[in-house]
């Protein structure tokens, strides 16, 4: 049986290509996992989220646990067979859910207790049950159980909250135990504070795990400070695992952040943006509501192979988003899904071939050229 | 270039199997047309239409005239380039939508107008209008433009309204003119008496169409009363031409249409009830909502090829529906659609080998047996 592996096959400025190896497939990266929060990627077919390059997927482990719940899952054979998903599956610990979804939360050095926001009914969490839920849920790349402030808070609060996040990191390396071709990453706390990050960092590689997230970043913060963060923090991490950037984010996030160090990378963006008629191209973003698409024969971007790009006019995605037409969603998810995708593709290229500073200076003047003028 | 034309090729007590040849491909009948109203088969897209076995799809002149409007879809090059389906289209007359959606209509013996269901703008629809809208469309059968009135009526009301719609079926023999390739059918009326569906009937033939439909059935009714009708009125339609039957409908119905002589159908049923938890299957239908389906790994049918049946649990199924998620409807219609085209394939094989009646019967037997037991 193939064992979880990093290799790490290039690199450029700080720029990082490999491959992470699993007995479900291998992961390229630097890799965009699409979100599959209820156990689907929104308006998607699995076998289209594949279509479209994703080597991995996130699954949510607040949402699992609450509907249809870990146990349910298991008894039907994982979460992979439950949803015709055969590749690499990520979960979260459901830690970040519960702080920004889940009612009336109490936060102990044990774990967190609160209501479910479907139900009402009361759960809780610790690292020990996270570790449980999502050896349940069959997940190939387990998140450690941790706490995350929202930013901004005093250094005070975010230092206590980050050793917290360690206690419960060390706790979830043992209960996770010995589980070959299943990996535990940790997560790397600290907010903006560069001692409290490298502090993070360093008790995360005292415990030792398979990858590191770097996470509370993406919180409101904004681009130029998650950025400032990045300038230094991968660099705390160790260079032959891979690292993980939490739920980010924008395509030049993304972009900036392989520049950076980062290796894996998750949003909800393009798929929640494909629902509401935002629409991701190379020469930025193009709204499919406004007026001026009623009439555009051309497809949303003439150089992209996606479905919608190849067999429909941007007069006709203007209609069915008009019309509230669940094609609207299925399509532009879609493009969005299979944009990202060959961004990330273009990234892992250009590192390979030594010109990934080229590829950032292409990446900004195609977007800052806007979107093709109306007819 | 290929005419349209219509080849009896067997016959089995009054069920009839044959192929309608088209520019655009071949109709095996009997057949069922998915309904794409809005230029879309709602959670579909059309080549999974295409693949669950449809050859013929059905678009609505009423809403396409009001939004994007037959003039765009003509700019565009047409509702097959529109809606990247390249197989034949019918497109209905629009009147009978007037009736039901809109708003404020007036009639008249010019025609009727009618304030928009979307925005409440003011419409004009005549038989010359309607065949200058389905045109535009680049509709492969245009139908008539008529009348239905609702039932229960008396017989003086359905006798002047089917009068105005046999005035209405020659003025729209007269604007389609000459269109080879394309087709126009004409509707017979005269609700549930037979000698108004006989007037009916050679009012058309004497006009001359390309196929003929039955209308003013399937509009509340009931199924007694509709065989009832279909007892006598395809009789009085010529053999040579198919025949249509507007609006139907259940398993149940499609099959006793059949045995009664009809070779077309459409129905919103598959594709509506797939979004709202409601699956047909060979054992009757299945609401998967049910709570009985939550922790069940079987799949809808086992018999069943489609994606829902191949792919997935009932325990998924009910998990997406529960949760709301677009893959839902997706998968449900998907399952409908393919029943409903199976099941048209299992008519035309039986009534090919002269076993309609033997088919019939256990069709209905295999219905009543029901749904498997739950674990």
């Amino acid at each position: 049986m193939t064992k979880f592996s990093y290799s790490l096959n290039a690199t450029d400025g700080k720029a990082r290509t490999g491959v992470i190896s699993t007995p479900r497939g291998d992961i390229r990266t630097p890799a965009f996992m699409p979100v599959g929060t209820a156990a689907t990627v929104k308006a998607m077919m699995p076998e289209s989220v594949a279509a479209t390059g994703a080597d991995i997927l996130l699954g949510n482990t607040y949402h699992l646990m609450l509907r249809p719940t870990a146990e349910r899952i298991d008894r039907l054979g994982g979460l992979h067979k439950f949803m015709n998903w055969d590749k690499p599956i990520l979960t979260d610990s459901g830690g970040f859910q519960v702080m920004s979804l889940a009612g009336l939360r109490k936060l102990t050095e044990k774990g967190v207790t609160f209501k479910s926001h479907i139900d009402g009914s009361s759960h809780e969490l610790t690292p020990e049950r996270s570790m449980e839920i999502q050896q349940l849920l069959g997940s190939d790349i387990v998140m450690c159980f941790d706490e995350c402030p929202a930013l901004p808070a005093d250094k005070d609060r975010i230092a206590e909250s980050m050793r917290l996040s360690m206690r419960w990191a060390q706790r979830s390396r043992d209960a996770f135990g010995d589980r070959p071709g299943h990996a535990l990453f940790g997560i790397m706390q600290g907010g903006l504070e560069a001692d409290l990050r490298e502090e993070s960092a360093q008790a995360l590689r005292e415990i030792g795990f398979d990858g590191y997230a770097v996470g509370g970043l993406a919180v409101g913060e904004g681009q130029e400070k998650m950025f400032d963060c990045l300038d230094y923090a991968p660099g705390f991490l160790p260079e032959d695992k891979p690292r993980y950037l939490m739920g980010v984010g924008k395509p030049d996030d993304i972009v900036g952040a392989v520049a950076r160090g980062i290796d894996m990378m998750d949003c909800v963006l393009p798929s929640r943006s494909g629902r509401t008629g935002q629409v991701f191209t190379r020469n930025g973003v193009v709204n499919i509501k406004n007026a001026r698409h009623a009439d555009d024969p051309r497809p949303l971007d003439e150089a992209c192979t996606c479905p919608a790009c190849s067999n429909y006019s941007r007069a006709y995605l203007h209609h069915v988003f008009r019309s509230q037409e669940m094609i609207s969603g299925m399509l532009l998810t879609w493009h969005n899904l299979h944009y990202f995708q060959e961004l990330m593709q273009g990234m892992r290229d250009a590192i390979s071939e030594g010109r990934f500073a080229e590829f950032e200076k292409t990446f900004h003047e195609t977007r800052a050229q806007g979107d093709i003028e109306p007819l």
